[in-house]
């Protein structure tokens, strides 16, 4: 039984790169801790049950489901969507789908996650589903970026899908009636670049209901220059990961240097903070966490992820898209 | 007439973002101040003729051609290639192509430097050029970085082409004998990323002369876990300005932080330490400088373009591929 405004998130609790069942365990309750009316389903084995029962988190706020298998990060997707059946992730998806959560978070990878989302929750409209992260652009800022790698390669077509998906995203979550969209380029002039940014362009433009701003660089995705940043899966993957690899090199200098740089790093560049890219355009609310997330960021996701919920961000893409 | 061991670059001067005589004028002095064996070639407008004059550089260190037109940074390669008989650029360029300097420097639009590169001192036994950047690995490490933008479009074949130019430009520059090749990629196992990366593995790890590593991530681009990393230029041209936006996010923290930031930053992170991408694969030496870079920053590039000079670069490039 659910109260009124309790949300209740499915946890795959198998997934990320280093298992571990205590991290998994501290991140619950740590989220239930931050966030009063949440409640959170933990599909895993009976070593992440245990784990669970060490931290003593309220027995109002989780249950445990246990969900033996556990699917390997780069499993063939064919291989998922046939077997797999007692895995913690196809539980914890099939609890959204039978409305027994609201939104289901995962640590487990990519393309597993994806293809299993599209097939038991099904997409919403014909859209190519994304996976979208809130990328800081100063103090209470964000920008919602996509994809982040859900799709291989991309067509036109598909980046003016994700245009609408985030645009939509960022009015629900940041109610701002006419979010900035940007294509993400080598150069704003526009003669640069590959025809997939070109014709992309060509289609957004066309689209009464997108407030298209042109392309936007690289060097720009973190100042608030565009709302919806929109790219293709590998192109933004390999951009918010080396932007992740220049911050650890400022952050791995030795010594006294160490230290400055703690001092120096604002505090809205945290990237802990930004855990949680939603898979936009499936019909469910599915939740990605980082692969190696530690216990702060995967409760930072559980957190967000009850915040997404409550705002009923899947419903309002549905109203807009299928009218 | 040139000593034994004198250095003569081509600088090509009116190109840049925010073209400004000074800024040129300075980088040659300060050029000519660090490298007591080179001397400069400037083609530019009377302007940049009376900049010069007011740094008093020694005279014997430095020559003004006059060449009054300016190339627009985007404008179209065709137009490039048929007129501005009088830019600076072109006669730069032709200053290589008629033995009168062993290098050209310019900060001029990418899309015309390539063009009229490519036309006027050719490519080397058919392989594909590309812009080649040094990406700092550490304290004195340094990676080889390409494509940075040269190609809007890469076939396998061409990435297969960049694997071999860089292995050649970093054994000469740093003298390894087998340097480790990677190609960029969204994850390192074998199934990830799109068709492009995958056929060019194929096509590489089919290749004896290329030492190859595998994938490599965006987060390890500043890690030295690779000597040369191969990528298309659009993908190359993103993760390069998605890591100078984050260090700036960092740099341009306030009050106290930005403090902070400057002593946090390594010595080795300094971006203007690293300017000036070699154009490798045509048939003489041309360093591409950064259109938005400062005096320091063209004086590194003017610099570096000397070392690259005495080691004949190109001369061991067709050595070995036209065999």
């Amino acid at each position: 039984m659910k109260n009124n405004n309790e949300i209740i998130v499915a946890l795959d609790g198998t997934g990320g790169d280093n298992v571990d069942e205590r991290t998994v365990a501290s991140a619950v309750r740590f989220a239930t801790v931050m966030c009063q009316n949440l409640k959170v389903l933990c599909f895993g084995t009976q070593k992440l049950n245990q784990a669970l029962s060490v931290e003593k988190i309220d027995p109002k706020r989780y249950e445990f489901i246990d969900a033996p298998e556990c699917i390997p990060q780069d499993e063939d997707p064919r291989r998922v969507l046939e077997g797999y059946t007692l895995s913690s992730m196809r539980q914890a998806i099939l609890a959204v789908k039978e409305q027994k959560a609201q939104v289901v978070v995962s640590s487990g990878g990519t393309g597993p996650f994806v293809s299993l989302c599209r097939h038991l929750l099904g997409t919403i409209g014909g859209l190519r589903p994304a996976l979208c992260a809130r990328v800081p652009a100063g103090v209470d800022k964000y920008s919602l970026m996509l994809d982040l790698g859900a799709n291989a390669l991309s067509t036109p077509k598909d980046l003016r899908d994700f245009a609408l998906l985030g645009q939509l995203a960022y009015k629900s979550l940041y109610n701002k009636s006419t979010p900035r969209v940007s294509i993400l380029n080598v150069g704003t002039e526009r003669n640069k670049g590959n025809s997939l940014v070109k014709e992309a362009r060509d289609l957004i433009e066309k689209d009464q209901n997108i407030n298209f701003y042109g392309f936007i660089e690289s060097d720009k995705l973190f100042t608030d220059d565009a709302d919806v940043i929109v790219t293709d899966g590998f192109t933004g993957n390999v951009a918010l990961k080396a932007a992740e690899g220049v911050a650890n090199a400022f952050l791995n200098g030795k010594g006294i240097q160490k230290f400055f740089s703690k001092l120096a790093r604002p505090d809205w560049l945290q990237p802990w903070q930004y855990n949680g890219s939603i898979l936009l355009g499936v019909d469910g609310l599915a939740i990605k966490s980082h692969a190696s997330a530690g216990k702060e960021a995967v409760a930072v996701a559980l957190v967000e992820s009850g915040k997404f919920a409550s705002i009923d961000l899947v419903e309002s893409i549905k109203k807009t898209t299928l009218n």
